[in-house]
């Protein structure tokens, strides 16, 4: 029989050429800086920060950048209808605490990184390297946020055929 | 000369067949629901909605859902840093007003309104479709939202070759 031509694939046949492009793009070519803040700092400190910094979402870390929780303007926003002092409070006390947080690491392809965002409905997951700390537990260093603001901007370049 | 087969591609061969899928894609197909208020509601009404409703941004509108101007949780957090009572406050004193509101259409192509996010350094556009009011003049209805979160999916979606 005679191939079929064009742009049209079959599960059967493996992942589609997009896929398989995708597969090789990988979080540490499109990550952003971090944005770290420490836990002892006020939720008012926190807000002003990402203010200044023009980002949705905080890493809480403590010594040698180890994240200990995350922090978004969703958090924030709530904090804030309530009766504290947002000046008082310490971003620990709000913060979504490991180990419920949901984490990216450089190597992975940034379609799954894409699909942890929507499936488990944040804006940023934080870019982390695990080691073995002086206790033997595993703890792991923040290098940087991935977004759904990462996640357009690939979206525009492949479309423009750029990546 | 043998024609080059694979998947690179030339500018001057015209679009590339991911371009030329992506431009048939339309906003009108992964559009989000529009969620809107009033311009006399206060800062914290906004903020509860946009809790409520899981949003990252409200349109403010006024009669037939005529855009008036858009609030972000980045604007209620700035609103909450100050010292002004979120519940006295209305949203149409912090609103970005039009017409300095970047909107997309049911009919564009969802690549270059993820442009527009990317360009404009804002996680959502209203989607409208305009009319001429009583007075002559042009008037946009909000029909829904396009935002970081949908681009995120469709990217997922292409990747899985579900588009």
């Amino acid at each position: 029989a005679r191939p079929r031509v064009g742009y049209s694939y079959r599960d059967d046949l493996g992942p589609s050429p997009i896929m398989e492009r995708l597969l090789q793009l990988r979080v540490c070519s499109f990550k952003s800086m971090p944005v770290n803040i420490l836990e002892s700092a006020s939720i008012y400190e926190a807000a002003v920060t990402m203010f200044t910094q023009n980002v949705g979402s905080l890493a809480v870390v403590g010594p040698e950048r180890v994240l200990l929780g995350m922090i978004s303007r969703k958090d924030i926003m709530k904090a804030s209808l309530g009766k504290g002092d947002l000046q008082q409070v310490p971003v620990g006390v709000i913060m979504t605490r490991m180990p419920n947080i949901f984490m990216t690491t450089p190597d992975e392809p940034v379609y799954s990184a894409a699909k942890k965002l929507v499936q488990h409905q944040v804006d940023s997951l934080p870019v982390v390297e695990s080691f073995i700390d002086e206790n033997g537990e595993e703890c792991y260093e923040v290098v940087g946020r991935f977004t759904k603001t990462n996640v357009t901007k690939i979206f525009v370049q492949i479309a423009e055929t750029r990546v």
